[in-house]
């Protein structure tokens, strides 16, 4: 039997939602390396709602994924081919490898990780570009200060579970937002936030008055839209947004809903400020060091949803926009 | 004959524009002093767009003005009558003493300017609030550099004609929004503005493109609205945009709209942060002294707009949001 690497591919841009004739499902000859190249085969996937922006044929932080390439995706996988002197056979690595089940690299943007230290699912989220996102974005742009009021959308996420867990270690208090009793439950018993605020069933400007009696310093928003709206009306002199992404906006087929409450930001003398995780690269050691460490005592809990198989990829990505997810969502290669 | 105190009031917080219902005239006998006051004769008033946020009775960065006192409004005088320590008959003085002729103080916010160093009205626009907003907004939020791109909108207005004219000193191209071509002749030929977009006449986004063929570094927005949101599309990485104003917006009756740009932000790494003037009282000297510094070495150039009569307030305040003022727009209460 010959092995196959089974691949999705962008078939068409598109507009609005995903749908089933974005994607191309192929397969191929498990490919073969030359001199300088290694042969990865992936077990975990990333699913993140960057993924929808890196479909438009627009301008931005990184080059759009292009028609009839496979799909862009964060990828966990174990070396089983090498002729690049720096990896061997049998080493795990990090990388961008693609929604596929095997990949070939040159080394380029590949980084070596211990499956014995943590799951290696931890690698795509806590301990990955999630994760990173979270410990810079609060820490360097929303300047959390301890006894302040943090509040954080798509707090059951990925990105939002962390930056509520690094407030509270920091002396914060904390109001995650997410959707659904069972969520806001977990991120009260399981993750420690001080109080939530379930935007599928409450009124969020009326939860947010009640929740954060002192006002909002800092905002780490994950979804934009009429959430962004309503904690402007709330936030505090010199507060700080942390714009890390709109995923209500993401499929719009109209134009994105700016913040009608913008001059909120003049009344407060506060900022808004948009990050990308790329721009600390240099510093992920660190924060991977404190993550762990934090991990290891028990002051960070991590949850990822994990779905099997990779031939469910365009279904599972949906599941981010319909807020399905709960926890850090990557998908198994193998089912 | 009776010195009579002229004076306007708000009669009914106004729905969108002001209107004549908006205001009272009122004429009363010159007020008498007692221990610890003063009277002023005021010589010139100040009219400026921030005078509309304070007819709203919305939680705001000052208190709004209450249906029936006199408008609040910044003003330069001279002492005619004083039972202040502080104050004697003969000095010239600057505070918030209302759209009146005469004020009765008790020297709350009140300091002296001389007559000599600058003309009066300086007082109210490059060396006074406008003046201040302009310097502080630009280099403590903005922090241009040299050889940056900066791009301030209402450049013929009393704070962008001296923004534009400081990042100019401090080696930045500066490009001007203004309305109509005489404003735009003016700041280039006057100012000595790199460039100018004629937002009445031209097509912005497209005369970004052209004018700022390096991005915009700093934007310094007095008009929000659809100028904000085209400029949002220009940005550079790791821009600064100064929200000082939104005079486009000001007298809406439907909700302000909101930047749909704002993810730029997050693509450019870029933040926009609100401004109030008052936060910078203490500097305000070292502020003064470098601005009249550079109008001594005519690096900056003063335009006040002044119209005479303080029976034209209504008229004279609408002349802001109608883009009718060119320069720091000042009545002079008699005509």
């Amino acid at each position: 039997m010959t092995t196959m690497n089974k691949q999705w591919r962008l078939k068409a841009r598109p507009v609005g939602e995903p749908s089933a004739d974005t994607w191309e499902y192929t397969e191929s000859e498990l490919p073969t390396i030359t001199d300088g190249q290694l042969l990865i085969k992936i077990a975990y996937l990333s699913i993140d709602p960057a993924m929808r922006g890196w479909l438009n044929d627009a301008k931005s932080y990184i080059e759009p994924v292009q028609v009839g390439d496979v799909m862009r995706a964060g990828t966990v996988g174990e070396v089983i081919d090498s002729k690049h002197e720096k990896f061997a056979v049998g080493d795990y690595v990090c990388g961008h490898n693609g929604v596929q089940s095997y990949a070939v690299s040159d080394g380029t943007g590949l980084y070596k990780v211990d499956p014995n230290l943590a799951p290696l699912s931890y690698y795509l989220g806590v301990l990955g570009m999630p994760g990173m996102t979270g410990y810079f974005g609060l820490l360097k742009t929303g300047e959390p200060k301890a006894g302040e009021t943090v509040v954080v959308s798509g707090a059951a996420g990925a990105v939002g579970g962390l930056v509520g867990q690094i407030a509270k270690i920091k002396g914060c208090r904390v109001v995650g937002i997410a959707g659904g009793s069972e969520k806001c439950q977990f991120l009260i018993d399981e993750l420690g936030f001080d109080a939530t605020i379930d935007y599928k069933n409450e009124d969020v400007k009326k939860a947010l008055k009640q929740t954060c009696p002192d006002g909002v310093d800092v905002y780490f928003d994950n979804v934009g839209g009429d959430i962004l709206n309503d904690v402007l009306t709330q936030i505090n002199l010199r507060a700080r947004i942390v714009i890390c992404g709109a995923i209500s906006q993401y499929n719009n087929t109209t134009p994105i809903k700016g913040p009608s409450n913008y001059l909120s930001l003049l009344v407060n003398r506060a900022r808004m400020e948009g990050i990308v995780v790329f721009d600390n690269i240099k510093e992920y050691p660190t924060a991977m060091k404190d993550i762990a460490g934090w991990i290891q005592s028990g002051d960070i809990k991590v949850k990822d949803h994990i779905v099997e198989g990779i031939e469910t990829f365009p279904d599972t990505l949906m599941m981010l926009f319909k807020g399905k997810n709960f926890g850090k969502l990557v998908l198994k290669v193998e089912g």
